[in-house]
């Protein structure tokens, strides 16, 4: 059992590791083109192929994939709530066990510009 | 290895499934509740969510779950364009275990009215 | 998407396969070993073994693992309501992806004496 | 890869993060709701229902959640070997990718008080 | 549950699908290439990159995937034995959930030239 | 998230739990000797059924079973370039979201005497 991670922590270890990866064969680079490319907007708005990435991350238990997608929701200004009802269709779709990643998702959430609560009352941490 | 189903055939099975479970005690019927009030429209429109839970079917290799929200997303007249690109996030996010039910699922889609390619110099089947 | 087996139909293609794997390699046949002393009765009786491992089968996706250990749980006497609320801990712990198999599961238990529904005003099936 | 937490540090994380969950939505409360009327009592005991949440966690490879249910099994009264053979029907059921988090359960073990192992020559750590 | 396919049926129904999903978009012609990039003899031989994708194939319980690496094993002129221990480290590895699949996989290995036992009395089936 | 651990903390950590998984019970102490015998040489070599482990564990996202793989396939000296091309074989299959536990797979290579990079111009780390 781990602390979830600040954005900051999380960024710059996983561009760390990618360096790694990218530099250790073409394929593996060649395998980031292409996850770049079905990204990418097109009939689908990256919007919503960034709530797809999170769902699947959620169903694989990726939790650095989680919070990746999550900035990236972050990015494209998806609204709290929407983010919010993809958990949710992520947590009936995969049960229980999806809980303690959906724990550090909405943890991960509050250090997020767009999609953290707003606390009119207090001082947001980070 | 099995045929891909007919929508009628498969709308059938399920439907008597369904019935069968749903009997069986009251918690499966709750669950059906709390199934549909995630997909429910709010912050997404359904739309979204019938593509959200389409990934999910894939990532976890559910055949039956794949085919229900095939047809949903055709009730919601996404676009087969659409739909394709998330088949394409769920590939790249899978790998190629899922090209099995990536087969099924295009083939699948050509029985749907929205969803299957359209064929100006032929007859539909089905 | 198939039809859910009789259960004479599944016994025999199960045995049939279970020779072939046990006269391919000693290990085949000791991890079979294995699995006979995990379930024996112990600590546990193996009644409380079986519905481990249909939880584990239906947590798996494992069809016939499912179908096995339903068979299993029909020889233990584990009643109807038992084996239902062990379902019902399956649905809840893995989500709506394991509804087709659950669906398969008390399609199947219809065909198992002690595990199907009483239906005092008509003739059981099989 | 991390230490095993200590019960008193895990309990705290996870009231912690389940309350900021469910604080973000109606949803998310309906599903805790639904999970624990799966686990309450009823044609099968507690104490069986939590053996069974233990294998389920194994089977998905969720730490938290091993913990959780090693901590009901406590709370019940399971004892220590019947606690043990449920995780070798998982061992056997799930193969040698389980192996980490059985080790992990039986290190989290040691910290509880029905389950931990008897040291009639030598003071309990905790 | 279904009947092992033929390898001739298997093939076919495989090429035909395929067909559909490469001509669905761009994407999925270009995952085809990488898959075939990863598995070209490099620093590691075609046969064992097809032990590998054997492997990969029953830990996630895709059954095509195991007839169609099954077949370039074949090709490949890994001998019987040693795809049997492979398939003893998948059953290790992914626990007896596995065995269902691997029922099938040593069941399909019969049709195939390479792979199949050899009976010095009896006619080969196929 | 977590730090890579250095091969000496996986050791000593894995050693301990392994010592207390196996005092635990009889059938642990067999299970790990089906393992033992399932990865002994035989018609295949012991590198290559390292290599088999290893992708095993990537598609179980199993990160301490990694490293492990990655210690034995060091043992059995596995050149680097025939880790990175099994590597590739199982991101192509299991998809970008085996790609955190990649990052942390060539993080750990580092550290192991045959399977770091070479740096002729600086001195290794560790």
């Amino acid at each position: 059992m781990t602390v979830t991670p600040s954005p900051e922590a999380f960024r710059a270890a996983r561009a760390e590791g990618n360096e790694l990866l990218r530099s250790s064969g073409a394929l593996f680079e060649s395998f980031f083109s292409l996850d770049g490319a079905a990204y990418a907007p097109g009939a689908l708005p990256a919007s919503v192929k960034e709530l797809l990435g999170l769902v699947i991350s959620v169903m694989k238990d990726c939790e650095e994939c989680v919070y990746y997608h999550l900035e990236r929701c972050d990015e494209e200004r998806v609204a709290r709530e929407q983010v919010l009802e993809a958990l949710q269709v992520a947590l009936v779709g995969g049960g229980s066990v999806a809980i303690p990643l959906l724990r550090r998702a909405v943890s991960y959430m509050e250090d997020l510009p767009t999609l953290a609560r707003q606390h009119p009352w207090t001082e947001r941490r980070g």
